[in-house]
C-alpha cells in the first residue's frame, strides 16, 4: 500500500561514499516498514537532496541536487500548555516548510517548550514525511523584544489586516500569543498585525493557519521527488 | 489568568426561560474552571448567540443575536490511520469554522471515522473554544461519487491550481485523499484540483491547510464576542 519511497535525513559529507543511517532509522525501515533494500531519496536537511539506494543500513548515493532555500518564514509561538499540542506545533510547522520556529516567552504563557531531543526527533520525522530538503530550526524561549533578531514581528490579532492587506515584509516573524492573549504592554503599538479569520483559534491552530496564510499555495512540489500518487 | 468568558452550547427553545446546561458542562465549569456564577456567552449552534449569566447549572438568557450562516465550506477527508490524527481533523476543522466534514471512503484509505459520540464531543468543545455560532456537521463515510450531494468536489493535488487561480466555486467540497493518494480511476478527470503548497502534507495537515486557504483571513471575528485580550 505504501507507494512512497522512504525519504531519509542523513549527514552528507563531501564526496560520494555510501553513508550509514543511524540505528533508529535502520530499525524503522527494516522492522516497521520491512524495507531492507530499495530506492530512496535523501537529504542533509540543508538543501542537498538525492536519489539513491538503501541497503542494510547504508545509503548508496546517486544523483544529487541543491534545492535553494525557500523564502524565510519564521513563526514564534507561546508554547501551549499540553504536550500533545506542543508536539503538534513542531510537527505541523515543520511539515508546512516553516524555516524557523521560535518559542515565545509571553507574560501570560502557560506552557513550556519541549525537550530538545524530542523536538529534534519531531522535526526530523516531519521532514522525512513531507519529503523536505531544509530542516526547520527551533529557537527559544525568546521574549517579544528579542524577536527582532529573527526578522520583523507580525502579531496574530483579530483586529489586524488580512494577509492581502499586509505590506510586503522581507523576513516575517508571525507571533502567536498564549491562550490568554498578549499582555497590554507586550506588543509594540506600531507592530504589524495579521487577522487569522472569523473564529478564535487555539494556539496550535493559529500557528498552523498563520503559516499557511503566509506561505500560500503558490509553489509546486520540488521536481526531484515523486508525488506518491498512483 | 483565564480572561475568556465561557462560551456554552445549549439548547435554546423559543422564549426566554433560563436553560439548564448538561451535567458534563456543569462539572467542567464548576470543578475544572471553578466558575459557579458569572457572565457567559452561549449559542444553540445554529446561529443564535447571546450574552447571559451562568448560575449553578442554569443559563439566564440575555441579549441574543442571529449570526448569519457563513459561506458553506465542506472538507471531505479520508480518515487518517491514527486516532489522535482523526481527532485533530475534527477539532481543527471545527475551530476553523468549516461547515461540514465529510469522511471520505477512498480506495486506499487506511483509517476509520471516529465513534459518533466522540466526534460530537470534539465538535462541541471546538465550538465552545472558538466561540462559534454554527456547529460543524459531520457526515460519512461517503465514496467519491457521492460527494456531489454536498457541492462541487475540488481535489487536493500537488499539480493543481493555486487558490488564486481556482475559479469561483459556490459550494466547494475540498477532498483530501489518504496517505497513499487516490486511486488512478477514483478522481474524475475533469475535477478541479487545488495545490496546497510545496511540501507533501500528512492527511490532517492537508485538511487544515486546505480549509485555511479556502477560508482566507478576510472575515473579522463576529462582533458579539470579546477577543479575550487584556
Amino acid at each position: 500500500m505504501a507507494r512512497h519511497q522512504p525519504h531519509l535525513l542523513v549527514p552528507l559529507p563531501t564526496g560520494d561514499d555510501p553513508v550509514p543511517v543511524d540505528q533508529e532509522t535502520r530499525h524503522h525501515l527494516e522492522k516497521a516498514l520491512r524495507f531492507d533494500t530499495g530506492l530512496v531519496t535523501y537529504t542533509d536537511g540543508e538543501g542537498l537532496v538525492g536519489e539513491g539506494v538503501y541497503e542494510h543500513g547504508m545509503v548508496i548515493r546517486g544523483d544529487e541536487t541543491l534545492v535553494p532555500r525557500p523564502d524565510l518564514i519564521t513563526v514564534a509561538v507561546a508554547p501551549p500548555h499540553s504536550n500533545s499540542r506542543v508536539r503538534f506545533v513542531v510537527e505541523k510547522l515543520a511539515e508546512l516548510g516553516v524555516s524557523q520556529l521560535v518559542w515565545l516567552q509571553a507574560k501570560h504563557g502557560q506552557g513550556r517548550p519541549p525537550r530538545s531531543d524530542k523536538s529534534r526527533a519531531w522535526v526530523r520525522s516531519a521532514l522525512e514525511q513531507s519529503r523536505g530538503a531544509w530542516l526547520m530550526e527551533v529557537h527559544g524561549l525568546v521574549p517579544v523584544p528579542g524577536l527582532g533578531e529573527f526578522g520583523t514581528p507580525i502579531f496574530a490579532d483579530p483586529s489586524g489586516a488580512t494577509v492581502d492587506e499586509l505590506p510586503a515584509i522581507d523576513k516575517p516573524v508571525l507571533c502567536i500569543g498564549p491562550e490568554g492573549g498578549f499582555g497590554r504592554d507586550e506588543v509594540p503599538e506600531t507592530a504589524a498585525r495579521l487577522r487569522l479569520g472569523a473564529t478564535i483559534l487555539r494556539v496550535e491552530t493559529a500557528a498552523i493557519a498563520g503559516a499557511v496564510l503566509l506561505r500560500g499555495s503558490e509553489m509546486g512540489p520540488p521536481p526531484w521527488h515523486s508525488t506518491g500518487k498512483t
